[in-house]
């Protein structure tokens, strides 16, 4: 037991006066020291083991596995690869009636959507539907979620189209143009089962929230405007993706427009979007936005049987073949000059693909409040997809928008995808003449209709008010997409989202504590303005782990605090001060850049006649202190266990 | 005031037994409950202010001059663009004369280094001494390191050499070579100027030490390789970088070694080596390491002119031009197919030879006990290349061992780099036919004497036993470039470097806390082995900033804790967990996903009833969750100032 004595001694007994009850007010600094522990040495080789079994399964996926017979293990691991066989057998004709319900309901939208995002990607129409039967259908056996409706997605085949058409023409080349699109969807396939696999799960989290917000919107206004092709009945349109071309189309080619075409066009956009209004302003209307596309067609296709419209000059979907998916492995191509642009087409799309499906079964599941497994969901969507660039689909993953549906008509399980399988297994066998006179309006409307949700104003504007480093990484998503290109505008999103990260470290927040009156809590004087400093000392605490990026800047900006605060005392006539107290407690690593910083500072300090002392180093940082020998620089009396210790122990040591 | 009962009262009093004579045993859990306090509201556009100006001067470089009379201000900033005017005024004899001392000292290195490291760059060996010329004395009127010596350094002129000899070969097409690297020069000086004029000095300290370790080490290790060229006497060598053709080529040639060549090579090696060991033995010889490479030059040359060894096969420098530096502005090129790689080259050079300089610079100033400004160091650097550009030299910057000599050699100010120069003028003008007689192989001792410092064993040695994860940032670096380029393996150190810091923020450590015995201190149970858990609560603390990269393992990994601990609480049969008390002193930094995590944390916990309870968050999270609204989901009693009160007033409020 030591004791303090003189000016501080002073001030801590007259700051615990107005301590809580708990804290008498004699001998109240008298505090006994404690020693700082140093966590137990373990090798280097334990501690890469540890932190890689922390890096790849920090969600402990073989717990379930142990103390079990080996039968029962079997079983487990069976249902790990086949969730349908653990619900498949408690499955019943209740279950099968809301399943069949959503089901039919999901599919009302998924045909005509399907359709739509097709010709968004540039493919066949038909290749929408085939996309919206296989998929949904290995789905419902290798996939976790209860609630995911599976089939094309527009961003996914926006950034698709975009990529493909910048090197092949679907028009003059549309054979190299499908095989390339087979071959980007099984290499999407390949590289999402491989992250699950490999249990790089987390890379989809780097797409963080704010930028995907950013991305969305300026993806949806990049579609939005596309269509104008179809709504206006434009014949020769722009095939570039960005936001000027596509004016100079729309605008620069007005003898093209078509008033029939328009008016068709622009009614059923009128009443897809006032449909949807009511949908978003009661939940319990969600039917009314969902049937909407499916009315819009069966309308639109007998009005344009009745009027003979094809020969009034608007565009129709035409002639559909019949029948189930053709095979297509043998249009994979895995050589030739066009190899990269489907690996990186692949990779693009897979990552947005996974992305918006993880995010949407994540979601419903909260809502249900069941787990999923994110690592399991990738390699079945990427298994879905490598079997789906077999028979003629391209990248399908869970739509949020059907998902959502799916969910408000009370889906149970996977069964419903079974269900829109069949729905739509049934329209392609037997309901293709009838898109004969479908106008390519009403699939644009659609399109509008589906992609304007996407546009989140009142999410931007929540994140300019709670955190700008967001709002600006959403706002250069959302530009970089609609003035350079949608691949663009992910790198750009991807890398504002970690460059704010970079920052974090670069550009650590340092704050000059004081103590809480009536408390031993020393705060952030900025944060709490009733606490005080403690005189003759400076106490500053780094948010940040000490890393190579910061070691210099935390160097030179503690000598700047140090010289800001001698200024301040000087002018106030206050004491000099004696001693730096560095509160490490939200130094959460360090490496050795840092831990040189930290000697280089206590020399610059010392040679001023000053004491640079650390307190409360968590235990990562604390092993590393001390096994790299920085601690003895330190010495015993150099490293406290809190604020309130290496301030008693400072003025006992040097007697201010 | 309010009062705990039950289970946790008689917890906290059986701690405080042990506690510290401060606190008494009796009403020790008296506590109260402080508010915690939200920091007061500044705009977003206050906010964003304030970032940037931490961001791009947190060294308040205006502080100088602030207060002060125009003229003083003006005299003060031409003072902060020409340090000369600031330390010219006092200069005297006396320091001339350590100067003069100094200068001449590393005139003697830099002579023989100039010319050989224009070898390494594939350049005529005569732009090496122009470039000891122009850039020291420009570098004497606008830099503010006293200890610097300018002129070419080993790893700028490998990278340059290495860079352009991919596209243009120096031997067939040698005016556009030479164009090429004074092109590049220039743009890496407008680069170097740029990042200081734009404060983004920063970015050099993302070369963190172990990555420039094992960077370094590569490269000496393959400049060494080189060098068998020049020591074997081999005519017919690789001109590719990477280890195995340059074996191929040194095994692959027995032929045409040449046993004179090999004879006098490795004898002065022999000689550097040896020389250099004396001088890393005991600093007071450090003159011996100094002088070694100008009496080689010397011996061998009289050597070489006795035995008329180019008769013999021997190569030789042979004829150099006398004269000052000719002007080369016509020599830059701007337009054409090769501007990307002068740009490339231009930036991956001046960002590398900033390093060093920024580095030596600080390295030097801390020795002496004076601050260099990062930014303005860079400006100097940048003007001196863009000026060298101009004047027939290459890229140049601070050397780290002429440096060393130079502050051995008892340099005072920047005039010692005026000596540099006028040594060599004289020898430009005087001293050139001296060199016809200079073998090669001399050159190439050198340059492996020079480099074999850089291999830095014990360093790499100390991160494996410290920090595995900077070890491998080292090792990926070391094989990057010798395996596969010098660019590729500074781009993987870089890569390897920032995402070590994106590891961190994406898999973040949290800890298990209980109450170290006789004091008031919450800390990891795995940290202080004496600390003891407290009943009925986990406390749980998450060491790191809640970003989107962790926002989902950090939900999943806490409820992983809480499914432990219960299992853990079961089978010791103690009381049930009834609360999670998240410490949040650690977590520095929050984003709207990290917000949204919390909340989705708080119901999921609170449906298994659960209290799910903040403690101690930091100024910048407090104003985050109180503005966007998160604060009010957890209520005044969801929020507390310290783990303690955390723990205190949930046991009073629900009785347990």
């Amino acid at each position: 037991m030591t004791h303090s004595s003189g000016k501080v001694k002073s001030f801590l007994d007259a700051s615990d006066i107005e301590a809580s009850g708990a804290i008498p007010t004699t001998n109240s600094t008298t505090l006994e020291i404690h020693k700082v522990s140093v966590p137990p040495r373990i090798t280097t080789l334990q501690c890469l083991k540890q932190r890689l079994s922390e890096f790849f399964f920090p969600d402990d996926p073989l717990q379930q596995f142990r103390n079990k017979s080996f039968f029962r293990k079997v079983v487990l691991g069976l249902q790990y690869v086949f969730p349908i066989l653990e619900w498949g057998p408690q499955y019943n004709l209740k279950l099968l009636r809301s399943d069949a319900i959503s089901g039919l309901t999901i599919a009302s939208l998924a045909i005509p959507q399907g359709i739509s995002y097709a010709k968004l990607a540039n493919l066949p129409p038909i290749i929408g539907l085939y996309s919206s039967f296989v998929p949904p259908l290995i789905y419902s056996v290798l996939g976790s979620s209860r609630d995911l409706a599976v089939g094309p997605v527009s961003i996914a085949s926006l950034v698709m189209g975009s990529m493909l058409r910048e090197v092949v023409s679907p028009d003059t080349d549309s054979l190299l143009y499908l095989q390339l699109a087979f071959t980007a969807t099984f290499f999407a396939g390949v590289f999402q089962a491989s992250l699950g696999f490999l249990r790089l799960g987390f890379i989809v989290d780097f797409l963080s929230k704010p930028t995907l917000t950013g991305f969305m919107g300026g993806a949806a206004v990049i579609v939005s405007l596309q269509q104008f092709k179809g709504l206006l009945g434009i014949v020769h349109f722009t095939t570039q993706m960005g936001i000027i071309p596509v004016m100079q189309s729309v605008f620069g080619k007005t003898q093209e427009w078509s008033w029939q075409t328009i008016l068709m066009g622009f009614s059923f956009l009128l009443f897809l979007l006032v449909a949807r209004h009511i949908s978003s302003r009661n939940p319990k209307f969600f039917w009314v936005s969902v049937a909407a596309p499916l009315t819009s067609v069966i309308l639109s296709t007998i009005l344009s049987f009745i009027f003979k419209v094809p020969e009034h000059g608007i565009s129709t979907i035409g002639h559909l073949q019949k029948g189930v998916n053709p095979p297509s492995l043998n249009m994979l191509s895995f050589k030739g000059s066009h190899l990269s642009l489907s690996v990186k087409t692949g990779i693009v799309c897979g990552i947005l693909a996974l992305t918006e499906g993880i995010a949407v079964g994540r979601t419903f599941a909260s809502l249900n409040n069941y787990q999923i497994d994110g690592n399991k969901e990738m390699m079945a969507i990427g298994l879905m997809n490598m079997a789906g660039s077999c028979t003629s689909c391209y990248v399908t993953t869970g739509s949020f928008s059907r998902s959502a549906v799916n969910y408000n008509a009370g889906c149970k399980t996977a069964v419903s995808n079974v269900i829109l399988a069949s729905a739509v297994l049934f329209t392609m066998l037997l309901l293709m003449p009838l898109f004969y006179y479908t106008p390519n309006a009403i699939l644009s409307a659609i399109i509008i209709a589906a992609v304007v949700g996407l546009i989140d104003i009142q999410g931007a504007l929540k994140l300019w008010k709670v955190d700008i480093f967001d709002f600006l990484a959403c706002m250069s998503a959302f530009f970089g997409v609609l003035l350079i290109s949608v691949q663009m505008g992910l790198a750009i999103a991807v890398g504002v989202s970690l460059f704010k990260i970079l920052i974090h470290v670069t550009r650590p927040n340092i704050v000059n504590m004081g103590i809480v009156p009536g408390t031993h809590n020393y705060k952030s004087l900025a944060h709490y303005r009733d606490a005080t400093g403690v005189p003759s000392f400076l106490i500053l605490g780094v948010e940040s782990a000490i890393y190579f990026t910061n070691s210099m800047y935390l160097q030179e900006r503690i000598l700047r605090w140090v010289r800001e605060e001698e200024e301040r005392v000087l002018k106030l006539n206050e004491s000099t001060i004696r001693c730096i107290v560095l509160d490490m407690t939200a130094v959460t690593g360090i490496d050795t850049s840092g831990m040189e910083a930290l000697l280089e500072l206590k020399k610059k300090l010392n040679r001023r006649s000053l004491e640079f002392v650390l307190a409360n180093p968590v235990g990562e940082v604390t092993k590393k202190l001390f096994h790299s020998g920085t601690w003895e620089h330190f010495g015993s009396q150099g490293v406290f266990m809190s604020v309130r210790e290496a301030i008693v122990g400072t003025s006992d040591k040097f007697q201010f």
